[in-house]
């Protein structure tokens, strides 16, 4: 095969940074703040498996065959919904994750060289799922509420060199765990609609939150200028691969035939299984619990921080919700120069350089608080601390 | 949203022509010919129940976590050693079906106007799948036996115009149900490694043989001038979306990337259903009954259309394995116009010219012998052989 030619984007795929990451700490004893996996104890087992049963004895051989590449009927409704504003369950897309919806809209927006605006930093694999399309991602400045609009509408450029689309995560964000205001959603969507560039919406975390709910969602604002994404990964389980987007009517037909390209439709089992474990309610009763363990262990996380990292020259955002927090070292210290030091203290974390479409900041980095007990947190955010001692020692 | 600017691809983009016929032929009492879906009678269903509560036993929250790109490992070292040549487990990547494996290859080997090599006809969700990267399929003329040869290396094209890839189906074809024999497959192998081509092979139905098994596969004789396909729909059942792809070492991670990027892993779940069905050589007991009852209704098909289509000048092939035969209709029989009558008689089937990558012959249809019963095939076959004259008539 030495002679064979690969698409020109082949050269620049490189495995992903958090994968290679997460087998280079794959060793005894580790304690990982560097995935983003959902705690198990929050999976619903005993539902789920009474949901598989109730399918297979219910539905047989129907759960079985192939399906439509929309998605199973009574999930798409379910999904409509649990929606904060008007959704016909026409609009919604069952996703193979909501990973694969970022693989379809690039797909359906992106050729070559088009421009697409993200924020500064953003989610790396979003990056990844558009990269095959080889666009320009442009970095918008971003601060703690999100997105500057300012830049936004700066960096939207004009006629050929118009951005397609600008994704954005406003709940919660993975890497940063910020979630952008009330106020700066509406500038946003105000300048989007007035520019008419598409908002991408990825809202993973959005039920996640600790104190208050956030605001709506910029979809609510103008569903017509906005294709919004959801997940059933960190409210069930992730194993499942149930995503969803919803889409105005206009633009559904598209992505719908570029999932049939995809994988034709997304694992129906699943689907139904779902169905069934979330029919009565049963997400009211369960992500309370799901909130309440994140926030204990956001809230000893916060608290290793400040005990810790004291006299460290260490800032950190205090995220409302969600599953992350994102950590600035100090000047001279390189977070994947760190990482070396801190796996051999047993802790790993996610340099944050790859989560920079443009100018990587290489003092940063993301670590997870939910996949490791709250004893495991202040172990491994002593362990960090001493590492970054050790770093700054010999630097 | 009258202002967005969707990609390029976007504008050829079209529903399945296919999903598109199973709309219109949605109403009671309609016997579809059409689609190809495997026979719900062979689902195991009970076995998958009792995988499925094994598995939640077993594996509890594992099975519900996030998973590795490449697939669940117990799976994989069972798909190395399904295959009858040396597979290391290393070599083979899980997908959300089979669909999913060519929008990978897509990826990695296509740009916009390379050149690829299809049969002619070709499987319609290949070219669906490939169509993102926007190639040139070119339709490499075939005879009763497969691809040949000579118009193969004709069209392979050199320099920058050498074809990225040929796509083929050797096994049981979808749509027309041959089969290539020895020599061909020998034929083509040799020529496609002089001239460095690599060799898409395709097989999902190549374990339902009703006579003799086929002859070895294409990969098997070149495992490293070949991509390798293969699937559970057929053999399992087609709505837990599970495939895979038996790449060379040097080209697999750059088809793993695109499988992260596209959809992170395909559902651990499911994954480690199939292996707990599969272990212990269930496929060795459960194929031959799928075999067995597929003969039986292909048998019933030919002998419907021998009794059925005489005096009429309809040719059609007899497959000797998988689900679909291929009629050709007599001349100035348009099956496009044809399918309208049919479906007034309450029979479907798929007009054969979106299978073909150019010249559609629009004189040809699949039938599927697979999905309905077997009285049921003899009603369809009666109505099909009634419009076909009544379509003569009005001609």
């Amino acid at each position: 095969m030495t002679n064979w030619t690969l698409a020109a984007r082949a050269a620049k795929m490189n495995p992903s940074a958090i994968r290679e990451i997460l087998k280079l700490t794959d060793k005894p004893g580790i304690i990982s703040l560097a995935g983003g996996l959902p705690s198990p104890k929050t999976f619903p087992l005993q539902e789920f498996t009474a949901a598989c049963n109730t399918v297979m004895a219910r539905d047989g051989a129907a759960a079985l065959q192939y399906a439509t590449s929309e998605g199973y009927a009574p999930l798409r409704q379910a999904v409509a919904d649990m929606l904060p504003w008007t959704v016909d369950p026409d609009q919604v897309l069952i996703t193979t994750g909501s990973q694969q919806a970022l693989d379809l809209i690039g797909k359906v927006f992106l050729d070559k060289d088009s421009r697409m605006l993200v924020e500064t930093p953003t989610y790396l694999g979003a990056l990844q799922a558009f990269a095959p399309q080889e666009p320009i991602a442009v970095s918008v400045a971003s601060d703690d509420d999100g997105i500057l609009v300012e830049d936004f509408a700066a960096k939207a450029g004009t006629g050929a060199d118009k951005a397609r689309l600008a994704y954005v995560l406003p709940n919660f964000q993975n890497p940063t765990g910020r979630t952008m205001t009330e106020a700066r959603r509406a500038a946003l969507v105000a300048k989007a609609t007035e520019l008419g560039i598409p908002l991408i919406e990825d809202n993973p975390y959005g039920e996640l939150w600790f104190g208050d709910a956030p605001p709506a969602p910029l979809t609510a604002r103008n569903p017509d200028g906005c294709i919004y994404m959801g997940s059933f990964s960190k409210v069930l389980a992730p194993g499942l691969r149930l995503g969803f987007l919803v889409a105005p009517k206009a633009i559904y037909p598209k992505l719908l035939q570029a999932k049939q390209a995809a994988d034709l439709h997304t694992p129906g089992f699943n689907q139904r299984v779902v169905a069934e474990v979330i029919r009565d309610g049963f997400l009211d009763r369960h992500v309370p619990t799901i909130r309440a363990l994140y926030q204990q262990q956001r809230d000893t996380m916060l608290a290793a921080l400040e005990h810790e990292m004291a006299g460290l020259d260490v800032a950190w955002t205090r995220p409302a919700g969600g599953m992350f927090l994102w950590v600035r070292l100090p000047e001279g210290v390189n977070a994947q120069a760190l990482l070396a030091e801190a796996v051999e203290r047993n802790v790993a974390f996610v340099p944050g350089a790859p989560f920079y479409a443009e100018h990587p900041d290489t003092r940063t980095l993301r670590l997870s608080y939910v996949t490791a007990s709250s004893d495991e947190i202040r172990t491994a955010i002593a362990a960090l601390a001493t590492a970054i001692r050790a770093h700054q020692t010999k630097g």
